[in-house]
């Protein structure tokens, strides 16, 4: 089937003689500076790769043209010279009144879709008034109890006309259900909103911690806002699969890109065993990777992510639309590279880790602001940060040609080493009967675990070098520090006296009436999304649908491992 | 002689199959954002490279491995895991005891070599208290008028442990002179002490426009340093060929490849018709190359001059030693692409730039600090900018293998198209009798001249866009500035006084003596550096010297083109 190109050559003999002629002389009058050089994952990289490197690898197979299976060059034909990804920063503090303004003024500035953060005691699934919540409102992420603060946030902004990611995972159905009822409010169509949830439960677990309900009710909370999107708001993508934070806690690129791809794997799974067709929500699917310091580990990571969530779509799950095949992402740099020590380093950190997102393809960008580990962005910052994203689309050329980097001797095997990697970690999770069930015994968070502690360990002992942290740490520029953004106190307490206003001016009745009926209907098994919906429009707050669920679901406590 | 290795096929009929499928659908659907989609040269770039664009390259002929010829992938078999590049910051403002005081603090920081750089007087050969310097001195660069000022400029560097760039040129000959006398009086020894001087006087006449004699004495002037050096200054690189400033008048990267590599070209000519041996002097010249925007067009370009380079040694001037055939370049991020407006944004193209420098090989880097736009280099921004280095170094794992873009399709086929476009150029000129006369008839300063323009113009039609400039132009962050390193006026004012003190304590009749020599020993065509290395010892000052030579040389005036 091969037709032969070149270059070619580079055989066995070649390099035997290079190695010979060239090579050791050099490492004689010159050794090299490590014994062993790795990626940042720890990965042994070689010193030289060559045409040699790519035997195995089919470019008909493995590699192909962009847009056709298995997508390793993008599920684009034409690639960032159609669309370029969409700019989304990730943003959300204080009052939802505070975070209004900055969403307009990301849009005003050229940001392409809005970003949600919230606050923790939301992404707890607690209200703002919880005395749980004490000191925590609005610090974060954005407040948002109830509808009221969902109004308020999105005021001004038609939601038929932006694009909204919402990062919120355990009390995810409670948020989204928000989100559709101000869309109503609009005028809106739900058949024409489009947007993405975060929604990935299964990471809480492994890596972020944030969960509220176990396992598996909380997956099926997602299962259930899958069919409901999939019925009623069809251009919504309903989870955003994450190894973001699986890489945050100190995993390898190999664990980020396998637990993800199982996870999205067992959200699959869980949608066909509840009787859906699985062209029918695989589609909307979506990914979300870091973009950490490794610069072509972490391109051969987003390669190796098509190639294998293809493969596993068509042949594990029989899937036969192509949508259903196409791995689809987000990216964030790596919120654990910056430093708080010279602050103004992290721009060309961040700009270097976006470079990475873009070369491997990504749909979406969010770049870290360099005062990250300080405080929340400021505007200084967050404009920085967004600036970083257009220059690598308008000045760098990167986008001129579709996955540049496709044929590189290193680059096509990284890809598939990053790829049988992941199948091997894949396999075992399959066997141990899925990831819910790996999550029982603890088998991603020790994996994890322990591959931080080994990076730990490379630091102490100086093979691996962080600028400013344990390398160049004379910290020459004290006086340069760039401005802080600030949340002060009275965030809360305006918090908290707006949901006792609407405490106790909504119809308490209508309240006590939703929650009733969600807590019956989940127990019986029902659909929790237009439950959900009901509540929102009564105005129940989060803390209290939450509650209603607990009463059904019961709360996770993580076992010791 | 070429085996056959995957990943091979992508054939012509799986191409069209695609073109029908997959792109035709898709373009259709969502027209591309341009029409031609160029670097920042306006050169083409294609959709998409497959292997087919690997046709009629030979690995063996033209990649090869890393230190063997044509050196595509580095004169060196391990790359940077054997040593990484000198990090080495162009630094030089007021006075000699300031800049004194800049190289130590760099040096304590984890630089790894010095480079200077001179006030605009002492670059047009004038001393501080010539009327033509007012307003000058010491203001972009460090003012040098005698000895004097360069036994200020290198006190306690011990001469024999640090390497030494110095960016000059018309007055090259006379700064290097001073150098050798600083180290003689250190006790270091001339064959042990090493270093680069820029010595590049073509580019002055084809962009830079810091020339005092005509080109034919000046050419002389370059020939007679390098037989000094050859005989007496061993480790010493006594030119660097140097396209920097080439691209920053505007020129394309082909242009800035091209000429570049005719005036190497040239020096090796006029070298070897003054009678040298092609190997004696030719492993010391050294190259400069611009760090430009478009990423990938220059890291084509790196890798097209190492294998231009090679073939142009070993075939045109028959040189044997595989030393010769290497280029060695020294690299800088483009001054012309960092933006006034919103400066901090300079660090993220400064990251992207050098990343670009770094993956293509460079033996040494500047890193450009983001204030340069505005002012000299503050500590502040300078120190961000050698951190930049050190990221890239020591975090982002792109010196873990040599070469890693070798193979790319695209990265292959720009290569080559950067070699055949940089050959056709050096055709042109060989044609005309060589760079000399092409310089007379105007041309290649006509051809960067046009270059330019197009630039400009695709600037005023939107195509090509400059964050901050013709985009996204709205300065939200005026509050933020960095600081300012401001040079006042009391600096010339000292060295005008201590020029007046030197002129007043020196022997004057040893003075003239030196300097009648010098003119003498010019005129009879012997050779100058011995006369100026004299002259030098006598506290002759800078304008002293270069004056004598006027009277035999002559000066240029640029004809019109």
């Amino acid at each position: 089937m091969s037709t032969t190109k070149n270059p070619a050559s580079g055989t066995s003999e070649a390099e035997a003689s290079w190695q010979e002629k060239t090579l050791e002389p050099t490492l004689r009058k010159m050794p090299e500076r490590m014994e062993q050089f790795t990626t940042t994952s720890l990965y042994p990289i070689k010193r030289l790769y060559t045409p040699s490197d790519l035997d195995g690898i089919d470019f008909d197979e493995d590699v192909n043209f962009p847009g056709q299976f298995p997508y390793t060059r993008g599920i684009h034909a034409t690639g960032h010279r159609g669309r370029l990804w969409t700019m989304r920063q990730f943003a959300g503090f204080g009052s939802a009144f505070d975070t209004n303004k900055r969403f307009k003024y990301l849009l005003a500035h050229g940001q392409t879709g809005l970003s949600t953060a919230f606050d923790l005691p939301t992404l707890m699934g607690l209200d703002a008034d919880s005395p749980l919540s004490e000191g925590e409102v609005g610090k974060c992420g954005v407040a948002v109890s109830s509808l009221a603060d969902m109004e308020a946030l999105f005021d001004g902004i038609p939601l038929e006309e932006v694009t909204t990611s919402m990062t919120i995972n355990a009390p995810a159905s409670m948020i989204l259900a928000m989100y559709f009822v101000v869309a109503e409010k609009q005028g809106a169509s739900w058949r024409k909103i489009s947007g993405t949830l975060q929604n990935d439960i299964l990471k809480e677990f492994i890596a972020q911690k944030e969960w509220i309900y176990p396992p598996r009710p909380s997956m099926q909370l997602v299962i259930d806002s899958f069919k409901f999107c999939t019925d009623e708001v069809p251009r919504w993508n309903f989870v955003s699969v994450s190894g973001y934070h699986i890489r945050e806690a100190g995993s390898t690129a190999i664990q980020e890109l396998a637990f993800t791809l199982r996870d999205g794997i067992e959200y699959v799974q869980w949608g066909i065993d509840a009787g859906m067709d699985v062209d029918a929500f695989a589609p909307r699917i979506s990914f979300f990777f870091n973009a950490h310091n490794d610069f072509f580990e972490e391109i051969a990571k987003y390669r190796a992510a098509r190639r294998i969530w293809a493969r596993v779509m068509r042949d594990r799950f029989g899937a036969r639309d192509p949508r259903s095949w196409q791995l689809r992402f987000h990216t964030q740099t790596a919120g654990v590279t910056l430093t708080a020590q010279q602050p103004y380093n992290n721009v060309a950190r961040v700009a270097i880790q976006a470079l990475a997102g873009v070369l491997g393809g990504t749909q979406s960008l969010h770049t870290n602001s360099l005062d990250e580990t300080l405080a929340l962005p400021s505007e200084h910052a967050a404009t920085i940060a967004l600036r970083t994203q257009q220059i690598i689309a308008h000045e760098t050329g990167v986008t001129n040609t579709v996955d540049p980097l496709a044929g590189s001797y290193f680059v096509e095997k990284l890809t598939s080493e990053m790829e049988a990697g992941a199948l091997e970690y894949i396999r075992k999770i399959d066997e141990m009967g899925g990831m819910v069930e790996a999550i029982d015994r603890g088998y991603p968070q020790k994996e994890i675990h322990e591959a931080a502690y080994e990076f730990q360990r490379a630091m102490e002992r100086g093979e691996k070098l962080v600028v400013g942290v344990n390398a160049y740490t004379e910290v020459s520029d004290e006086s340069v520090q760039p401005p802080m953004l600030v949340i002060d106190n009275q965030t809360a307490e305006l918090q908290i006296q707006r949901l006792a206003d609407l405490r106790a001016t909504r119809d308490s009745d209508g309240v006590a009436r939703a929650l009733d009926l969600l807590a019956a209907g989940a127990a019986e098994g029902r659909n929790t999304m237009p439950l959900l919906i009901d509540c929102v429009r009564a105005y129940c707050t989060l803390g209290e649908m939450c509650d209603a669920l607990k009463a059904v679901y019961g709360e996770y406590q993580e076992p010791d491992f």
